[in-house]
């Protein structure tokens, strides 16, 4: 695997691109286990700044965190019959354990609303020990014929959010706060603005009332659902009799609500920020956010840039930053810039003789933008002031190219067929539409297509003059909603 | 469940006590699945804690964090001949998935040797790639048939650290380094004191070269294997041809180091540390470390008393405590500190009109320790500057009256038989004493008082004196080796 080696450009062919990033920026691997991926150093890395910052923002909206089993009985799952349709057909069973076959099989959880609310039926008595706000990391198994690294795989990695409520105000308003966290995290640390709405019914969670969704645009102008926020009703709390005694004296079911967002979200910052170059990370999330790399001949100049790198990381590791000093002796500088480039570290600092001769450092960023020029001479005192607010400048120009780049693929008021078929046939992107709310409509887009409905958005997200007539059946449109072929 | 309502006497039963304990400092609840317990969020808050610093330790120490396939199939763990034999017999079996029969079925991971280094094997070319340190955070399955709360459940969640290295000497000192690392953080963080040493053969790992091991008393004298690292030396790297360059142009396997703590601790800690009042969990592991309880009786009180345990709260929080303010209306205070007591936070606060009149504040220790009094009046004013002192200074006084009990309970140089049946018979403890090294003394002690060889100590923990007689035999000593039961 030459370091040299160049990507399949993103323009011929934006799968084969992704495939290649994947694998060779070391986020992930195949294993030899169908469908099931390994999760490397820097992709796990990178998922644990995701996973430290949504916990911190579950933890300040009152969430806690707990485990619950891997194995659920198969009878769990037949309880809410909307729920074992949707999932059935893709569980992994469990039949033989310690020697013997059981006596019921057992399912590997695909998601955990089943036992969870086992669990709330035992512990919640009173309204007073709702709201009950419960988080769970966990991984999870869904049979997937197709798979993909990160977007589409057998196991994945996630948390799951369960809530249980007195009413059901209460409970929308939570699923609705849990939408606007995922929405504040994918803007502010992954820099992929999502647009919110919620689901068409076809396009719902298996056993909700109501699902919302972040529909982010990526770089070939498909959707990917990034994350999911559910009101699930009373439909598990009636099965599971997750009953509570009223203020008013009297008993009722619990209202639930959950959403999640898993190691997909990986795959969605590759095909956010990603170039023909390799993987960008946004700083906020990056393992390492600036790479020192000292740049030598001789022995002594060796020393003399390797002390110096060392130097300036460890007041950089002070003033806050992530850094890593690359001073392998086994690769050449090149070899380690296009590694750390397809590796997408936000910024390179190269430090040469004649830099420390004159106190100064080059710093290299992954990308030009925001009109700043992509080297940088830069004086040594200068750096540990400047470098975490550059950081944060970075993080910000990438959210901003990718808002005028969801911007400029989205079309407002298209009101011909022809005109969608065109649009997601062709280069693709996001297309505002009315919809006469029948699914009959949005089967034949689907069928005509395979562009889906992404979500009908919240008002902020909604063009300025609703819709009149269905894009389809030329009806009354009932709403505004967003055609997109989608992950 | 009345908040007032005693548990069974540790002297009584330990076992019975254990149990309650755990149930009703809401540590953990039986789950619907057989095997299977749920981790509440006081239980999970606490293995957080673990996580947190052992995490720190991993990193400090070199090692990167990342995530491989749950399912693994059945030929993998039939590669290494010791290693089915040993976890074969307790494996949950995948047969189906997707609606369908499996060709090969997978198993779900009792440990993750086998896919790990199959995974090591495509990515280690040249000792310039080792050593390859590696850990994951993940849930294992070993199908148990009496399990406990903790100290053994079908499913339970554990750090798994894999390493390659081009030598057997680098293979060793990271097993030791690392079994270092656990005891680092069983004294410092959870005050539990364990003794290091090598295992016996025939309670090594399966498929180890070499297994060491922490071995910690509980308060009923019986030892907890808490934390075990493993020199496989190079058994797996042969079965998955994970093969190197070395440095003088030849080719070799790898040698293999893992080592693993689990939810287990949680267990160790409660028996560690907890009385006939419940939990005491140690300041450095406690989610809560200072719960103020604001005292009041009319709607001016209330006021009064609860603005005033924000406000310390508040500056607590400035100064790195973990406090929580328990404001609930529907509880006297009375109620509330017996859950608090229960659950283990090291010390409460208490907040009352008169205390606010004084500027002054009630600590209650969870425990007399260290000769302090339980209960200490104290100037706010001083609080703030002195919590985080107390905390230590009760963290340390735990570890030393663990130290203390340890050493109450541990019997140097036993060299008669009765003695050491009278010991394990009777109140329990650590036996050390003389072994010829032959597997039948060990099997005769076992089958005789179900005592096991805990393990063969480290220097430093060995006897003044070398016995010179095998307790069993009579025969020659070869070690000096430490009995007891063990969970």
């Amino acid at each position: 695997m030459a370091d040299e080696q160049g990507f399949t450009p993103r323009s011929t062919d934006f799968s084969a691109w992704y495939n290649e990033v994947v694998l060779r920026a070391e986020l992930a691997d195949y294993s030899p286990v169908r469908g099931s991926m390994v999760i490397r150093p820097w992709g796990y890395g990178i998922w644990e700044n995701m996973q430290r910052a949504l916990d911190q923002m579950f933890k300040d909206t009152g969430h806690q965190n707990a485990y619950f089993p891997l194995l659920i009985p198969m009878s769990f799952l037949e309880r809410e019959k909307e729920h074992v349709k949707g999932f059935a057909p893709e569980v992994a069973v469990v039949t033989h354990a310690g020697g013997k076959e059981l006596e019921e099989p057992l399912v590997i959880r695909p998601t955990s609303e089943t036992i969870i609310y086992a669990m709330f039926a035992k512990w919640v008595r009173s309204y007073r020990d709702l709201p009950l706000l419960i988080n769970q990391w966990a991984n999870v198994v869904r049979w997937e014929m197709r798979t993909r690294l990160f977007l589409r795989t057998a196991e994945f990695l996630w948390q799951e959010g369960h809530t249980a409520h007195v009413d059901e105000a209460d409970a929308e308003a939570e699923t609705i706060r849990m939408l606007g966290v995922y929405r504040t995290f994918m803007e502010g640390w992954m820099a992929m603005p999502p647009v919110l709405g919620r689901k068409s019914d076809s396009e719902k969670f298996a056993g909700a009332l109501r699902t919302y969704a972040c529909e982010a645009m990526m770089q070939d102008n498909k959707a990917l659902q990034a994350g999911t926020s559910h009101n699930l009703g009373q439909n598990f709390a009636r099965q599971f009799e997750l009953k509570f005694q009223t203020a008013a004296g009297g008993e009722d079911f619990a209202w639930n609500t959950s959403w999640g967002v898993s190691t997909r979200l990986v795959g969605g910052l590759v095909m956010t920020h990603g170039d023909d170059g390799g993987v960008v990370v946004p700083p906020r999330l990056a393992p390492i956010q600036a790479v020192l790399v000292p740049i030598y001949r001789t022995d002594e100049e060796r020393t003399l840039t390797v002390e110096k790198a060392h130097g300036l990381a460890g007041e950089l590791k002070r003033a806050g930053v992530r850094v890593h000093v690359d001073d392998r002796d086994t690769l050449k500088p090149g070899a380690k810039y296009f590694e750390w480039e397809r590796k997408g570290v936000p910024v390179r600092i190269e430090i040469g003789p004649r830099d420390v001769a004159k106190q100064s450092v080059m710093l290299v960023w992954r990308l030009e933008l925001g009109g700043r020029p992509r080297k940088e001479p830069m004086l040594e005192s200068v750096v540990v002031d400047s470098l975490p607010e550059r950081l944060e400048q970075f993080q910000q120009a990438l959210l901003d190219a990718a808002i005028a780049r969801r911007e400029a693929n989205s079309y407002r008021g298209v009101t011909e067929y022809a005109r969608l078929r065109e649009i997601v046939e062709g280069a693709g992107g996001f297309v505002y539409a009315g919809w006469c709310g029948s699914p009959e409509c949005e089967e034949k887009v689907k069928d005509d297509t395979k562009a889906t409905i992404r979500c009908i958005p919240f008002e902020e997200f909604r063009s300025p003059e609703a819709p009149a007539r269905c894009l389809v059946c030329g009806g009354e449109a009932k709403m505004e909603v967003i055609w997109a072929r989608a992950y």
